[in-house]
């Protein structure tokens, strides 16, 4: 079978399994992108049903997972791809485990909905924070998804930053939290949820960067994890490597 | 370059590249262990001096995640491996991400104990049982790299059982805290970080019971990611597949 190679970066002329892995990928971004989005508005709105229909999807998530790995692993038997096409193999091979915890993270915020439905909800400003928070999130997991997409190695640095506002926010969501559990003993059950949910997302943000880091790797040939803002930066600037 | 390929389970023919290798992710895993064991040693004991220690070898951790994921991609490129030497490899990738990720929430444990040291601690009873689930969840982490270093399966399973107990455990401390909270209102703070040091071991062996199933994959040549226990034991049992 004819092997043709990445002509270099941003090149769209992948072989055509090497593009419908990427399909697959994005296919399985979408639906962990409206997971994620229906658990935290199920969350917020108390909405079973469709916590529910979250909880039963999960199932599809991990499908995706065990397929994608299964065709990655039969290109490297098969095509023993080299340079970028191995760079992208490895990249999908990291960036859907990432994409399956998302998917577990929204199941975890789903059940918490489902156990939550039939108990008094604490105050509203609590459940507006985790919300603008949330959908920064699902934000950052769509513009990670549309980086890899697009191979930008530059809107993958930018998802990268949004993660430390996604941070900041998850530790102003404890701080609250905290001081309103000590203000009101009898609610610490459901403030104990929102703390959860609050966490769950911050991971959420947290694998939403790890992908981002793979698409710089796969695009500039430079593997960016535990480096410095500013080193990662330089990367993303620098001159591409095929 | 000669390549042996493996003779067939539980052989230890490995060519010099995959042994060396498979001897960095045990290095890894024996320093990784060691992280998570003082990280719990020091949040149970209010030891600093230990917490400072595990956060400063983080960095050492997360090291050798990228010098074993850069030998992978050379082996990959390189060697063009089939069969059960492209499963090792895949396996190894897979595997050093959730060490890596263990290596981080030894992290976080460690600087919960240093942010707690100068406060009053809450009583005994609670980091009794943090320091009886953490003890399992580091003896499952060492067995899970047994199981890998001695590609044996049925050692594998035999870890992912363990994983049900541990999850028990979680659950069972996390009610409690939420009852002493209700009870002692002013101690709420210190008691958050007891729940969230639970939930960091909960995952650490969740972590750990995805390395056995790696492991699995690898000796079996079935991926057993989301299966149920029943299937996954008959996967054990049943006949093996170079």
């Amino acid at each position: 079978m004819e092997n043709k190679r990445l002509g270099g970066h941003y090149s769209h002329r992948y072989d055509a399994e090497l593009e419908e892995v990427v399909n697959r990928v994005l296919a399985m971004g979408g639906l962990v992108e409206t997971q994620l989005g229906n658990a935290l508005q199920a969350f917020i709105d108390g909405d079973t049903q469709v916590a529910q229909e979250v909880a039963e999807n999960d199932s599809r998530v991990n499908s995706f997972e065990v397929s994608i790995d299964e065709r990655c692993v039969e290109i490297l038997a098969r095509r023993q791809p080299a340079a970028m096409d191995l760079r992208l193999v490895v990249a999908v091979i990291k960036t859907i485990t990432d994409l399956e915890r998302i998917g577990d993270l929204a199941e975890a915020i789903a059940r918490m909905a489902i156990r939550q439905a039939d108990s008094d909800r604490p105050r509203k400003q609590l459940f507006r924070d985790i919300d603008t928070m949330g959908k920064r999130v699902v934000t950052m997991l769509h513009d990670a998804l549309d980086a890899f997409a697009r191979m930008d190695a530059s809107a993958a640095l930018e998802v990268v930053r949004q993660d430390f506002a996604i941070d900041h926010d998850h530790e102003a969501i404890l701080r609250q939290n905290a001081t309103y559990m000590m203000e009101d003993p009898r609610n610490i059950t459901r403030i104990l949820d929102l703390t959860y949910a609050s966490r769950a997302l911050e991971r959420a943000g947290d694998h939403a960067r790890n992908m981002c880091e793979y698409t710089i790797y796969f695009v500039k040939g430079r593997d960016v994890r535990h480096i410095e803002l500013s080193e990662m930066e330089a990367v993303v600037k620098g001159a591409e490597k095929a």
